[in-house]
């Protein structure tokens, strides 16, 4: 594919816009951390996987060119806490901070080799995120039959992490493999993330994929016509419980009702085990504009008070599994399993 | 209230441009019946009970000046079919026609006679749709608890019908009797009714309410925030599953799961009694550019494929009670019920 959501060179961090998409390829620059908590909070990036480098190459930018280890430690400190703030609900941004400040914030060595490790790391994370989701990808696809028809939410593919994605690979694993015949991607209000990015990614993959609006899943599911929904996570509790895009919680519940396996993958890193249930994840809410202006059009009247959580909570009791790069795990973590036995009206 | 979404005057009938609102308040003036079909299709109205007040003047329109009675039946075989098939869900349009039919088509008397009094029976459903939704009303706020906040989608109001609406009807009347304290609304894609007219309405009625996408419903419920759902009905069948607004399934599945009342607010004329059960009401499916395109811009990418059906059917079984001017249904329809009791977790 020759789309890739992050790029690091010439001394900058070059982020393919996502709010421009599919309408324009263009990439916007970042010279900071600032810049680049800045474009995570303003959507030019999402994707909780992808976010993880983007703060991290956010750090780096901020840390580069330090001169001795006062200096680093403070920007360190002042970059970390920008980007840990930009998007408080994924959790793989602050586990890959936290991760790093372990790493690097000191010695051994000095500053400058310090940087050259971490430049070395980050670029060694393209080939590691290429193995973390060509393995959710296997596991992901294993559980689907054959004939499957998916249905997704949001934007999980390429866009969304180093690598091949976390639900939208699976999918095209499975598409590979000649088990998946179709896909139904929900637009995903507000941001239109499956109309404007996974309806996009389906074309570049070549998968036969139809949109539908949101509110349309419980009407294709009681036709019959969905065998799988796979979703992505923004955080994985310790019991299983899943913040993931808003909506993602609807699908569930109608997945239950209907009796069609729900599954979500994600890599291990979106597994907040510091957490113990779903109800402690904070869900970031965002302005009411993005909900009334559509298309840079006020569509709603002047004054509507609206509702903007960007997420919300699955109970892993709704959930048939969680597929990670290591394993397939029951839900409630109390096991894993490498061969789920969903119960499916729509056995194929 | 200062607003009505139709008018017949000067021999013309002007309709309020409901793709324009809330930005424009502006008339479409349909001189034909083909000209009121056209309006139908092109969702310048929509509401069920409105469309067939809008079809039958449409009707009027063609037979006005006829001079004999070949020519009256002529006219009105054209007219009848073209506004039938302007929108083959919604039961009140065909229902309309019908009875127009059976009353107006042949005598007694002649055809310049059978126009006056068709003019005055259309004039007459004025105030006879004041009554039917006066009765809606007060039988739907008769089954809200007090400090009641309601869920609702798509559209029922004062530009659904004439008089004051079906589900939002009942939301204003246990407004003004002090029981309901807020309203959320669904924004309703693709054609976002619940955004741009529901919100305006409430606006109008001086409600407190606040807007939400079709896919935070459940997040919402999930927060113990929503103690009833009130909904307008496209067709009801007889055994009482009920066509609606796209959505509607997936908002009576959310109901269940979280135990809250699913109300179906509806004229007794919505009830096609003809049919046996849901799965023989005709779905209109529409354009694939009414989910790709927003705000006049085309914001999925080029080629993409979508699915549109207009409403969706849900089953008697997920309805708690099916409200109507003349009384309290339980939703199969075995009897009447004057006092239902929902099973509800938010009992108040």
């Amino acid at each position: 594919m020759n789309y890739t959501p992050l790029q690091f060179k010439q001394g900058k961090l070059w982020l393919l816009d996502q709010k421009a998409l599919p309408a324009q390829k263009r990439y916007v620059v970042c010279h900071s951390a600032q810049e680049a908590a800045r474009a995570i909070q303003e959507m030019t990036v999402r994707g909780a996987p992808l976010l993880g480098q983007v703060a991290a190459w956010g750090l780096y930018l901020d840390l580069a060119g330090t001169l001795n280890e006062r200096e680093w430690k403070r920007r360190f400190g002042a970059a970390y806490q920008a980007l840990g703030r930009a998007r408080p609900t994924a959790r793989n941004l602050m586990a890959r901070l936290e991760f790093l400040k372990k790493r690097f914030y000191e010695g051994p060595g000095p500053c400058r080799d310090r940087l050259g490790a971490l430049k070395k790391f980050l670029k060694d994370q393209e080939s590691e995120w290429q193995a973390i989701t060509n393995g959710m990808a296997r596991h992901g696809a294993s559980v689907l039959k054959r004939g499957c028809r998916a249905l997704t939410i949001c934007n999980t593919g390429r866009l969304a992490t180093l690598g091949r994605g976390t639900a939208l690979a699976a999918i095209e694993e499975a598409h590979l493999q000649g088990k998946l015949v179709h896909v139904y991607a929900c637009e995903t209000r507000p941001y239109l993330q499956g109309l404007r990015l996974t309806m996009w990614e389906l074309k570049q993959l070549k998968i036969p994929g139809t949109l539908i609006t949101d509110s349309m899943a419980a009407f294709l599911m009681s036709q019959g016509k969905v065998d799988a929904i796979l979703t992505g996570a923004d955080r994985i509790t310790a019991n299983g419980d899943t913040a993931n895009k808003i909506g993602t919680l609807s699908l569930a519940i109608l997945a239950k009702h209907f009796s069609v396996p729900f599954y979500v993958v994600a890599p291990e890193e979106t597994i907040d085990r510091s957490l113990s249930e779903g109800s402690k994840i904070p869900i970031e809410e965002r302005s009411h504009d993005e909900v009334t202006v559509i298309a840079g059009k006020r569509l709603a009247p002047a004054g509507t008070k609206a509702w903007h959580p960007a997420f919300d909570v699955t109970p892993h009791s709704l959930i048939t599994a969680i597929i990670t790069e290591k394993t397939i795990w029951r839900p409630d973590f109390v096991s894993e399993t490498r061969n789920p036995q969903p119960a499916t009206r729509n056995s194929l």
